[in-house]
């Protein structure tokens, strides 16, 4: 493992920290103030959503990279299965380019949940394979990476139909597309004794580490994320199996917080966040 | 599968369906009634909590018995790790002692969180282990068999530390008790793509089946459990998996709803658990 015990380098900041500029005490900052105040810590890199960049996002990813920070993702697709996916690949199709304009190499996909009428996962499954088969290939032209992100169990039904390491690895090799892999965040994962030897099998395949903690005494499914250390993930054996899985991208921190971290000054967090990935992370 | 389409001896309530006798419309049912509400309708077991016996185990299980119900199980242990367990075994004693008195083969186990001061879960289920050694000669001497039960994921930190059927059964190995099994429920389980595969490697060692529905939109962690039909998880591939076990035991309804089901009219509730029983399971 690198030592980052001044380095910050491997340090982004995705932008659901801060409330998406939109909730909280983020309401109001700019994707421009965001990357600067980043930049003036010194983290490595950003990721923004896509309801942050609108009509931007040249602008925006140049301003990161004159700023020094590297624009690590985008998130992320519309949902690709289940009764809120959009019947057609028209707004995932939008997003690809987006963040081919933004020019971030990785692109989020949650896929969504059951299929209206269906029990189970399995006929799901199948017909996301089939759609992302459809749409890799216009990421691979437009030079992006899809990132399939397991959500917790929790997330079934409505959000998700991979809810570990193992079953979004399923999906990449029936799809087989050489741009697709997965993302890996510890809010999803830290539960799964099965995930280093999960990851184990991911090589090369990890394309974002997504970072926060799992409060032991969680109450809201969705925003009740824990900052790193204040949980009990095990941050550093999960950050030991997805460099193992020979991932050498960002440590992205990514924290849903309605009732804590988006309540609190965006300096405040981002000066938390560099203390708590020096040491707990 | 048996055919049930008439016979419904292999149907079971948990009285928390019913709000445990004291939430919602349920609030006043004694055991007795429950018991005979059950009995009317050809129901083939009951399954109680311990706040529901106080002193007269004996006396609720002989009602039961005499109404021509089995008492399948009682609910459950107090925590043995995690935050919230006692230090001692005396309350985990107690209960073994209560299922004995209502002459309930069954006592379910729910493990409790995360070992204060530690990270992930390795070190608590070895203490767990550890417990459930202590525990399980007390239960044999007593004549009553521990059901571990794995929890959604969503319940990792404080109330358990097993989330998947393979989670509990290498408890079970580890621990090696003749008496140490796992139950088997819809709600917790419904996601997992290993399931088959995992309870395929449980014959004899499943001690408890619980049916309810997942809901396309689960919106509270704890107490938003759907009616079997009203979801999403596959109810026959699950049963099916759990009979190829070697399952031979009753099918217990345990539903905590307090939006839905705990509001309405006991009779109403047990009525329709018999129609989708028949139709959905």
């Amino acid at each position: 493992m690198r030592d980052f015990s001044r380095d910050l380098s491997a340090l982004a900041l995705n932008t659901a920290t801060l409330g998406h500029n939109v909730e909280g005490a983020g309401a109001g900052w700019t994707p421009e103030r965001v990357i600067d105040a980043c930049a003036a810590r010194g983290y490595g890199g950003v990721v923004f959503w896509r309801r942050e960049i609108g009509t931007r996002a040249a602008a925006i990813g140049n301003h990161a990279r004159a700023a020094g920070l590297r624009v690590a993702g985008l998130c992320r697709t519309p949902y690709l299965v289940g009764r809120d996916a959009p019947q057609d690949l028209d707004e995932a199709r939008a997003s690809i380019d987006m963040a081919a304009e933004l020019a971030a190499p990785v692109l989020t996909l949650v896929t969504g949940g059951t299929e209206p009428g269906s029990k189970g996962t399995a006929e799901t499954v199948a017909r996301l394979a089939d759609r992302i088969a459809e749409l890799a290939p216009h990421a691979a032209d437009a030079g992006v990476a899809l990132a399939l992100e397991p959500l917790n169990p929790m997330f079934g039904g409505n959000r998700t139909c991979l809810f570990t390491v193992a079953d979004a690895l399923a999906v990449c090799d029936r799809v087989g597309a050489p741009n697709l892999g997965i993302a890996v965040d510890v809010y999803h994962v830290w539960w799964d004794r099965l995930l280093a030897q999960s990851l184990a099998a991911a090589q090369g395949r990890v394309l974002g580490y997504h970072l926060c903690d799992w409060l032991e005494n969680t109450s809201d499914m969705l925003l009740d994320r824990g900052m790193m250390g204040d949980g009990i993930a095990d941050l550093r054996a999960i950050r030991g199996m997805v460099e193992g899985a020979g991932y050498v991208g960002l440590c992205e921190v990514e924290i849903f917080s309605a009732r804590n971290w988006w309540r609190r000054d965006p300096d405040e967090v981002l000066d938390v966040i560099v203390d708590r990935f020096r040491r707990c992370c």
